[in-house]
């Protein structure tokens, strides 16, 4: 049960109970039902950024000078960050969070590393989960700040009004094969550590693939913006096409559109999350592990199993 | 309907028909499950290798060089390359295959790109099931190669009975974030262009990560293998490593469990995939539509939606 005071608290923006919040999301799949569908409606108010890009690419430090920029406006920030770290070695990136110590002092700022702890699944979900309880604690703005390896980019992506995707000059190579989904995802790039050499031709072949985009006079493509985000150079021209790229979403039910797209991606997750979490009960695991003898023998194929346990969960379930 | 001549000349080793039969799987749920539930009985006997890492370290040129050191060796071999490439993308890693080209030729040599076109989902699902067609068509060896982009490489994992993270020195930082889910799923690790500079620093720092690996004497610590493919080098050795993990493997019932494992994870992807394939009919995406509206105007939560679709889902399906 979802106490009333959390709810209270959590609406008057007090971080620790945000932070009681997500642990609930992250630990409890009732529970933070309950929790989710009473804070809903005070919802969809923060506009969602996500940042995402290669391991090395200068995130964390990006979104370290973005949150100090936004404080300047007086806006509320929350942080998100996503590590797809498995248990073998969890808190590999904790680096990172150490330097972004210092803004999660201040009482504004609200940021929470969230890792996988063994599944990969899932935890995209309860990412977005987590921006909900931020977003109903009244901060202005999230940023979800994904390292880059892969799905879990793509699913933040579809959880964010602007995507932004960093990349350094020496991408090279890497993005030939990265920008698989990053390409398609970024509302705007920005190559960062443009202090390197080979800056210029980086952005030249970005800006090639780019054009390549089918569009119209009325579609989005997305500009490159160039930063050395360690000395501070580029980041106001940032915080400007997040400006432009909300206000082209403004226009025509864009933005409308965007959310209800993304909320889809949302309950279609939900929805695989809730069925498995039901599949998988004792009896089914059982007649998992012992089917999967029959497969290695070769005596019964994984689809005849698999249909096996859907029949199974279909009679018992209604 | 899966045609009984398709069948038969898949059995006797026929190329064209592996190829016909892995696009049926990559076309049709229905028909993929009638060839695969009639096939499963002849598979199994294939060892199967995944060859995975970041995007750059030159899996192509190895997977190259080790089907011609194993082609010499008589053995007959099939590759699937795993692309998770966009349809906006589509066609950007073709370099690589083209190279493949040569080795191609060879009647003995069953090479097989397969990209998602759209729908990252199920891709790892149909690469297995492509492993299972060449498999049943009496090749000897299976060697996944995937790009490095995630959750695609961790599911091929789960279909190889050995696998092969390949990794170049200047990693470094790279490897801090990627190797969340690499170091978890190698069974050795190749580091490749170990002619560059850093490249004895690199295999040291790898072999640090390696060793906290929690072991005992019965447990199997990956081992790192030189190389610089492009000229040929430490190849023999990428074998005989494969050859002493299948040794390790065949001790103790390892191979068996592995296989069941793999199963295991096989099974629960194809439920997915089945339950999905059948929840997403016209009336409830119409529904989802319609839905995600209430979602953005916050007049109802994502979970109240999904149990919504999960009941209607429920009730129409038995």
């Amino acid at each position: 049960m979802i106490s009333n005071s959390l709810v209270e608290k959590l609406f008057s923006g007090d971080k620790r109970s945000i932070s009681k919040a997500i642990t609930i999301v992250e630990n409890s799949l009732t529970e933070s039902i309950e929790l989710l569908n009473t804070i809903h409606s005070n919802t969809g108010n923060a506009f969602r950024i996500g940042i995402t890009g290669p391991p090395g690419a200068g995130k964390s430090t990006l979104t370290n000078q973005l949150t100090k920029l936004y404080r300047k406006q007086g806006k509320k920030i929350g942080i998100i960050a996503v590590d797809p770290t498995s248990p073998f070695t969890g808190g590999a990136l904790l680096g990172d969070r150490v330097r972004m110590n210092e803004i999660g002092q201040d009482e504004n700022v609200f940021i929470r590393s969230m890792a996988t702890r063994g599944s990969l699944g899932g935890l995209s979900k309860k990412a977005i989960d987590a921006a909900d309880i931020i977003d109903a604690a009244g901060f202005d703005l999230i940023l979800f700040e994904t390292v880059g390896v892969g799905q879990s980019e793509l699913d933040i992506a579809k959880a964010a009004d602007t995507t932004i995707v960093v990349l350094v000059p020496e991408s090279g190579d890497s993005v030939q094969a990265m920008k698989a989904g990053l390409m398609e995802i970024a509302d705007f790039f920005v190559l960062n550590k443009c202090d390197r050499p080979g800056a210029e031709q980086a952005a030249a072949a970005l800006q090639s693939i780019i054009s390549l985009r089918s569009h119209d006079e009325s579609s989005w493509l997305p500009p490159i913006v160039r930063t050395v985000a360690s000395e501070n150079k580029g980041l106001d021209e940032i915080i400007e096409k997040i400006e432009s790229h909300k206000l082209f979403l403004s226009k025509n039910d864009r933005f409308q559109n965007r959310r209800e797209e993304n909320s889809k991606s949302r309950i279609q997750e939900i929805i695989k999350q809730l069925i498995f979490a039901e599949i998988w009960n004792n009896e089914r695991t059982e007649l998992l592990n012992k089917a999967s003898q029959d497969v290695v023998n070769g005596s019964l194929s994984p689809y005849e199993i698999a249909e096996k346990i859907i029949e199974n969960f279909k009679s018992k379930s209604v």
